[in-house]
């Protein structure tokens, strides 16, 4: 601890994010999608004249804005680009979130947001998923200072319907509702459409998961006008150019190859059903998911002691060690081959 | 003004960066290098596993710190980096001037910092530049929560001697003293050499100016492994990649190409020294710059007057309507045919 950092920095419990290793494992850790982004990125790469990277991006990311908002239907102004969703959401958390009133969160979620709570100061209150381990959206106080969660969650896999999601709406209305969309599109009903209808709804997505460029940092949100300038009155107080060049010209190219997005996200989707049932044959209890990973336990095995099995085995997947999922792995979605491997290392761990 | 916002956001002023015009235009006002960036950078576009981008980058950006931390003869855990040096500088603002006692600012610098001050909550008092113009070094007051200042400064263009700085810190050591060297590499002494000896010394750079990479958004700061650890503490709290796998990839190559480096830088230094008699030979006061831009006026000419006189001959520079500096245009050092144009134009409005 040093005495010239700022003293909230003392504090600070920094977010641990999933390993990644030097060597060649099998990666089922952080929930990357196993195939390439669209072949268009190549060609993006190839063309793109580099003599424009001496002078500074747009600092408002229009053409990617404009993009994602024909992609989503929605108006420009209500389009919000950042780099990487956890920018995003640190922004938001900043620009929504530091009110008097507590933010509620579900107990079991994605880990980064008390972080940010801890970074900017928010009081939050968390509540216990139910018991089919589901965000407990009628429980979620309506006086709440913001509301945050992902849809479907994580590490769970559950996503709620766009109804029950406008059901939460309904009831809570003086305070900014964010859902966060990282891996709605292996599944999930996205609540997009109802940004129209509730001003205080901020979805945020990614270009990580379902459009395979989790190494570009490209984030976004989709809200009503009001949220997306105060997102920008934060992000202009911290840095006007986050999002560079190539960044944008890649994030371009992928939304436009439809075909190859499809076709990705379906065979995820085949091969975590697929691999759910072979799971549930060796015996693990495997909760139903909308993502690109599963969240599994064994009644007669030690959670930890099977992923050091698999990391023996050259297959890495992620072990939270907290009491609440001390039990569970999470394993991302593969290819059917690594997926392949990754039951065999199990039959001979079982 | 929504109530949906966190009160403070309310009260920001966000930065208004240099205009990036749609239309084309001889564009000297957001000090960009004229010069495209290593020829390494297309390489390494045209060559990229665009397979390696559905995965996350290195948190940590070992290889781009390791690159830094040859070129300035430090240790790898002496380097951190961010998506531009505007990221880095908030990152610091957090990390080491929310203080009880108020940061010192020179009343005339980087006009982010005030912003960044407003988005943290720090209180900050300003100093006047002395009688030529130059950050007084001799007033910043000991017992500051904190020091930051350009050096070169902007818009002036004045750089203290390393010694200088190095007499500062023999008085300053209670706080952070930040140095923001984004200009360096145009004429000015670099007080990285001091990070051993000053442990409250932070230096920030930046790819945008003397490497011609503003498109890719890197910058870094470089100090004792005290201060880096409360940089690293912030941003994993705030983001855990910053720096995605193509902008490392192509600033290494950057740092690479020294010659094309120092080619660049000279003959950029080469045309500010030519334009700078230039103006004098008009009637222009210009300033001694040790940047890549020139802040000049003409005591029979409206500042304001002849930025719109330009601005119709397709020229873009910069006025800064305040009231210290209302009677400037600051001057991006361009081609030398840039220059050509800028000199004929001026000579026509004069």
């Amino acid at each position: 601890m040093s005495k010239l950092w700022s003293p909230a920095v003392r504090e600070l419990t920094p977010y641990v994010p999933g390993e990644q290793p030097r060597e060649q494992l099998i990666k089922l850790n952080t929930n990357e999608n196993p195939y390439p982004p669209a072949p268009g990125v190549g060609e993006v790469l190839r063309d793109f004249p580099t003599n424009h990277l001496r002078l500074y991006p747009d600092p408002d990311s229009s053409a990617l804005r404009e993009a994602l908002a024909r992609e989503h239907g929605v108006e420009v102004s209500q389009v919000f680009v950042g780099n990487g969703s956890d920018e995003v959401l640190a922004l938001a958390f900043q620009a929504f979130f530091c009110q008097s009133r507590p933010l509620s969160l579900p107990a079991i979620t994605y880990s980064f947001y008390p972080v940010y709570c801890r970074l900017y100061g928010i009081d939050y209150r968390t509540l216990a998923l139910d018991d089919a381990w589901r965000v407990p959206l009628e429980s979620l106080p309506a006086d709440s200072g913001g509301i945050a969660f992902a849809n479907p969650n994580a590490p769970t896999g559950h996503g709620h319907s766009r109804d029950a999601i406008a059901g939460l709406l309904e009831r809570v209305t003086d305070c900014v509702v964010l859902v966060d969309e990282a891996y709605v599109d292996f599944g999930g009903e996205s609540a997009v459409p109802l940004v129209d209808r509730y001003p205080n709804l901020l979805v945020t997505g990614t270009f990580s998961k379902s459009r395979s460029l989790a190494g570009l940092r490209l984030g976004y949100a989709i809200g009503s006008r009001e949220l997306i300038e105060g997102l920008e009155r934060v992000k202009n107080s911290f840095n006007s150019y986050p999002i560079d060049m190539l960044a944008s010209a890649v994030g371009i190219a992928a939304l436009q190859d439809k075909a190859h997005f499809e076709a990705c996200r379906e065979k995820v989707i085949t091969t975590r059903e697929r691999t759910r049932q072979r799971l549930e044959r060796l015996g693990f209890e495997v909760l139903p998911s909308q993502t690109n990973f599963l969240l599994t336990r064994h009644p007669g095995q030690d959670a930890a002691q099977l992923f050091v099995g698999l990391r023996e085995r050259g297959i890495l997947v992620r072990h939270f060690n907290t009491e609440a999922l001390r039990d569970f792995l999470r394993i991302s979605i593969g290819t059917e081959d690594e997926m392949n491997h990754l039951i065999e290392a199990l039959e001979s761990l079982c």
